[in-house]
């Protein structure tokens, strides 16, 4: 895309969900270190999404999880968010923490923890309908630990009972977005490991059903490009998990493990029509921050994903395909390349200054005074994390 | 099943088809090592897979590789096979060698060089209606080395039109089978990475299409049993590749680098229904023999895959059900642990004994003297190997 | 080694040690899931390490861990230990879960908490001191999430200077065993995260100071029983932190996930003196049971490391050798292979039955009635897990 | 480094060598596809070599690799470099493709090959006296691919055996550089893995064994910065093998898969003292073209590693320690991504500028002509390759 003003208002349009949990307390299994100025209800969730947003233009839209942001008045907390200028975003369904779950949820052996999973896939629509949110988000972790623990095929019509009662529930504007993990916390088999079941999954529910890519969802090695690229082209990615990774966590900062990587997925993205508004591509956030303050890491990553999308934009996509038909594999990696290389900083500086905004996001926000605030403010009460 | 005489029918039945290749001289880019007594030409690769036909009594069928095992009279060889007691088993279709396919064969950016290796694959069917081979075996070495090198998903029309083409041309008993690989020898993108990407294009293709599971070509830490389990619950397991790694490679034998994985796969074949004639899955083996004797490491794969099954038509289906069912994560993985401790050699032994073969394969290989006699027999001429 | 009575000695001799924290909850991130009868207190702990020890008859020694196990007299806790028949082996410190600790212990920018950390690890030394412990057991969750965080060298200047000040605090008969671990809880830095950063401090730190090799701690395809080998040959073998895993985790029971990798990690021990008692290897258990009931899951573990034990005994060795000097790969892979195949648990409960105990240690502990027991009597209280 | 100048005197100081066998052809073991112009001897790689050089400046070293670079005449062969304005850099060791090499060259069973392998590396001591170069650079493709196959810590004493052979017989300017390789040609065990035990042996040896960090030869997820700060800290870095991979290859052009990682490497040498002349790194180049054009793909990694090294050099060390100190990860984390996020061409641009050389080395060989030049020229022959 070679001229400026269009790569402007790609950017300009371009709308990034951040999640409520990321502004909560969260770690790993040896830790969870608190914070000061911690959210200690969904409220408080928004009012930090709500920085996020003031500061980088593109963040109007926050995913709730289910049962975390449980609220008695759910039209309550929608006219705050709007009052805030934000929406709700996807609903995302976490049943992995009552006690009854250990061995699973919609695919546990025993039918009656099964419904009580699938019901709370059903109280998350009514959510849904409450709040005006547009997509409805599963990510299980059922699975085994042990060969021979249970069943895997047997798991596997367990789970298509539960999606296909839940999809049948759907409104017409709501979708199911389906994500797949390798492992974590099951440790041998995972119900929906990989992008195959959830596109199998997805190809026998319907249209309004599509897959989720969480950038750190992956066995080592996955060419995690050619996937976005295979589901653009069959009409079916939902929305992307953006986070990062090294090893075989996946809740780093997006772009912060290998922003080059994020560049390649971008490309595909913009190239395969996944930036226009019909696509209807979800670009959420899903990470956690353990050790780095909350706010200003949820700005980093959506300037992160931001300036991935600037040099994908900035692709010379004639000359690209000019030398990919010509097999020149060293011209063609370079025009990828020169855009990957070009920094596109004063680009965004200037995007967000004719949007209004300072020119830097992260400054703005740790100059505003807010963190000192929140830190001042709330004291006592319970603070949000895993499992409040 | 725990009736021995149902175990031992079962192990009787049970074809596994070896790879013409496999006989020939092979190696890494290295160097390939010759070996003594290797065959010349394919008909020496058949007499050698009767040598293993006739130590184990289950591997009648041998895979051929076109271009490697062109002849000119297809009828001849086919009836040679017959002499021998074998069967061809699957044709596949070798587009890498040649010097047109560096950037690709049937997702080259050149409709020339496309249409010159679709018209490969169609000769391969023709070879098939001339040897009565039921399974055209389609892997492409296809993919991209550098990122922007070429358009993923340009290459993914080009290679689903290509596959209908020869799809149309299939018979009413042939049909094609879809081989996966994570990455090697392309190291970038490949056109056919994993199960996903060959499930969506057989499932387009209409039935006669169907997925191969290599069990060498997953990334690191991928389930593969859980794929086996999937494709066979929907219908869509065609065959296996079998060989084994300890990395990234995928050609040592069966079963020599982790047993107890080979065992896992073997038990989802036999509880999902995998070894009933009329699922039609093709048990072959897919490994070359660098260091070691080609007919010796060819019958011990061979009996690893025996002995895995063996082991997997042991495990005690009803109690491992209601240990499941119970939620015993400790009982139910101890049923299968029984089963996988069992010293199954004795009952191979007995299996073989009662089909007229000497108890122990590999030592009456050994023993045969055919090893000397093919060093000594076959001198002068052209080895066989990649390329030949 | 084909004399069966020295096999059989052999498996009497070995010693496998249990973690105590193994005995209490723990969990994944996303949920720990409490279980029934679980100890309240590190003598209840101990009480659960003796039944192990009542059922096998290899297990009477019980890794601490600090601060988890701190108690007011650890005169009395030794004494307990001896009552049942046990004796306190590794203390372990944990220096990871004060709040101080979020951006490392030892290795931390600050020096304060740097010297907090020390004298941890110093206390740690006392109780070696009054509980007769041999062994110091040192692992470090320390490192960096983010590129940039730390300084990579100069954390290991820190972690120097500490391991110098804590070696020279032991005493004659005392060891420093210093762990290693890829990743996890740090994401991006480990201070010790291969086997050759461990060996490189120990061999500068002296001849009291080894390395030990937790067997869920490496990178995909990293091969331990090389790293087995290599450190046997040159005396800086340990101990082992013996647990399996299929992907990156680490707790699953030992020899569930491979138990092929098990016994080649044991023939390497064999192979190369680890099994003699003056090699002093310290063959520990470190899991966790998250889902599964925990005694019984100790029990499995020490069966299946005794199981991979037995099998690497009963290789025939001289046969191996000769295989090997002669270049025969099949030939000496199936001398290997056969020991592997064969069916020792037979073998096993002889062993059990000359010590006095149950041939099936697995079937009597379930049939002890103990875990009923505990379920009733530890009741109120808190449980044991991470943190208590 | 805040001072411009003293970056650019840097960058104008930095030597890349590179590799003789990456001007010939190559491939995988599927295939080796030729390309015109390649050189068939090794003279006429010097002069591809030199067309490297005369674009960057930064090239003036080549590496030779025997057997594949013997010549009559060593002198000559050294007098044609210098006409070039090159010299002859790193002494490589191929041991691996005479036949006698099967089952490995120092490491082999029979004592016989061992000598003949050990003579050949002798051979290039020989080699290095009469071409002046300072390195030896030992690579062993030795190791097994079956369980069982041979003893490993029998190995290690012979690899001990013949590298004390041939330290002994190294000058007193010269030195050993041992490279490790997780794995391939080997598939189960590989003699030296990785950089502990290439360090293990170094340290043995004495002050002129160094430890060889070749960019593409880890497990996944090895953090290779760690590997560099700590061996840099050691004083046992000798010398880099830059290139990349998306999977288990390990020969795509430096910075090619992973820009963010190669800076980060970059870093930890410029921060650790190793782009200081008495520090003696030597940075080479070590990839083969497959389907790229040669002395082009050659060009780009060398601006490659200039690139990484030129943002390495432009991090403000002063704010990164700062940030470090007081614990800040997302300002420290800051730090090191604005540099990575700096577009550092011009910078580049302007130090070949002042080198008296074209802004553009790329753009500079395609427009110079040679390349056909080349392909005219280079007629008949036999073109050099693996092997010749």
């Amino acid at each position: 895309m070679s001229d400026v003003s269009a790569v402007k208002a790609a950017l300009k349009s371009q709308v990034i969900e951040t999640p409520s949990w990321g502004y909560g307390n969260s770690g790993t299994r040896f830790k969870v270190f608190a914070q000061s100025g911690v959210p200690r209800d969904p409220f408080e969730k928004l009012a930090d999404a709500a920085q996020v947003h003031a500061c980088t233009g593109v963040a109007p839209k926050v995913s709730l999880h289910i049962p975390w942001d449980r609220v008695e008045d759910y039209a309550a907390l929608t006219r705050y968010a709007e009052e805030l200028g934000l929406r709700i975003g996807a609903i995302n369904s976490n049943v992995f923490q009552d006690d009854d779950f250990k061995l699973g949820s919609v695919t546990h052996p025993d039918p009656k923890v099964r419904r009580k999973a699938t019901d709370h896939l059903l109280e998350c629509v009514d959510i849904m309908d409450a709040t005006g949110s547009p997509d409805l988000k599963l990510w299980f972790s059922d699975g085994t630990n042990y060969p021979g623990q249970d069943d895997i095929s047997g798991r596997q019509d367990r789970l298509a009972e539960a999606l296909t009662e839940v999809y049948e529930r759907l409104g017409d504007d709501q979708r199911m977005l389906l994500e797949y993990k390798l492992f974590e916390p099951a440790f041998y088999t995972t119900d929906v490991p990989d992008w195959g079941t959830s596109y199998a999954h997805c190809l026998k529910l319907g249209p309004k059903a599509q897959v989720v890519v969480d950038t750190g969802h992956h066995a080592p090695g996955t060419n995690i490009e050619f996937i976005v690229a295979f589901l653009l082209r069959e009409g079916k990615l939902g929305a992307f998990d953006f986070n990062s990774r090294f090893y075989a966590d996946d809740d780093l900062m997006a772009g912060a493990a290998d922003p080059f990587q994020l560049f390649r997925i971008m490309h595909e993205v913009v190239k395969n029509g996944g930036l226009e508004t019909e696509t209807n591509v979800n670009f959420m956030l899903d990470q956690c921050h353990n050790i780095e303050a909350k706010i200003p890491a949820v700005i980093r990553s959506v300037t992160n994903v931001q300036e991935a999308t600037a040099k994908a934009l900035l692709i010379d996509a004639e000359a690209l395909t000019e030398a990919q038909r010509s097999g020149d594999v060293l011209a063609s990696n370079g025009v990828l390349m020169d855009a990957f290389n070009t920094d596109v900083r004063p680009l965004l500086a200037d995007v967000r200054e004719e949007l209004g905004l300072a020119r830097d996001p992260f400054a703005a926000y740790l100059a505003s005074g807010n963190q000192e605030r929140i830190a001042a403010d709330r004291v006592g009460g319970e603070q949000a994390g895993w499992g409040a």
